[in-house]
């Protein structure tokens, strides 16, 4: 057995849609009493943390309906079906900020919300930024705004309270060890 | 209007749970076009980056559902409905670790999911550690195991791969900078 795992007596499908699944389980916990989960599926995301030469850190401003408030954050994308994960990179950090990188390095891959979701998000570094003369345009269905920023902008941006997500706070923290 | 405001033209509540709420939306983009969201509700959470007077940092292994697999993390929990954060925070940490804490610093908050959920989190630094007791037992359906490990050893499984939650990658990135 797993340590502490909890055995699914029942699962119900209650919802899939285009992003999510959820799931609804009857489980047995480890002292043998039964408890229910409710459990929220995800394909899987990337991040990116791209550096211009000139070290600017480049954000989007992007509205997100479940909280109804546009945040600053580091460009992301989800997985499409099968993806590997270094090429839904590559695409979302065009799509949304016109860059090509020529360097890419994995930072990073983590849970965003184990609690109740299985979101997986792995983090790129890109370097070697250049802009693309005839990049992809963005998904028909998302509006962002580029923002460019040095670390120093960065940090006043979080201190201010004007940065409200786990990733790109994580990346902040990356930028300001590796410096 | 709010930048890239997403207004809503129909909302349906999927699921109501126990934790989390599931909506589906139909929403019309600031092009004019429609689509859809898939959203999660969710009461909002904290969680704890409690250090010893060693400087040991205090963790869980918890067996995390939604992944079937434990997770080595900091100390977290979901809010109550209309409790404050801190006495969310204060709370949990006697739950699963037996331990209190002299001192309670806010660091930072953040949404982890901000594409499909509005979790929200509020991370603390708890220092001034002292075992309770007749700590409060763990909540019914919760099993963890308590790890104390040095900064070094944090940054080793973290090397190692095998720190996969991303709340917990914030704190050892906060405690490197902090040193």
């Amino acid at each position: 057995m797993k340590k502490f795992e909890e055995k699914t007596i029942s699962e119900e499908k209650i919802f899939e849609g285009r992003v999510i699944s959820l799931f609804y389980q009857q489980v047995e916990l480890p002292n043998g009493k039964t408890s229910t989960r409710e459990i929220v599926k995800h394909p899987g995301a990337v991040a990116i943390i791209p550096v211009t030469d000139e070290g600017k850190i480049v954000l989007v401003d992007q509205y997100r309906k479940p909280m109804e408030r546009v945040l600053l954050e580091i460009p992301a994308g989800k997985l499409e079906k099968g993806e590997e994960p270094l090429r839904t990179a590559i695409r979302e950090l065009e799509e949304e900020t016109g860059y090509e990188a020529a360097e890419w390095n994995h930072i990073q891959s983590f849970y965003t919300s184990p609690g109740f979701a299985d979101e997986y998000i792995h983090i790129y570094l890109a370097t070697g930024l250049r802009k693309k003369e005839n990049s992809a345009s963005l998904d028909e269905d998302e509006f962002v705004e580029v923002r460019e920023l040095s670390l120093e902008e960065c940090l006043s941006e979080l201190q201010k309270g004007a940065i409200h997500d786990a990733k790109t706070c994580f990346a902040i923290q990356y930028l300001q060890l590796k410096k």
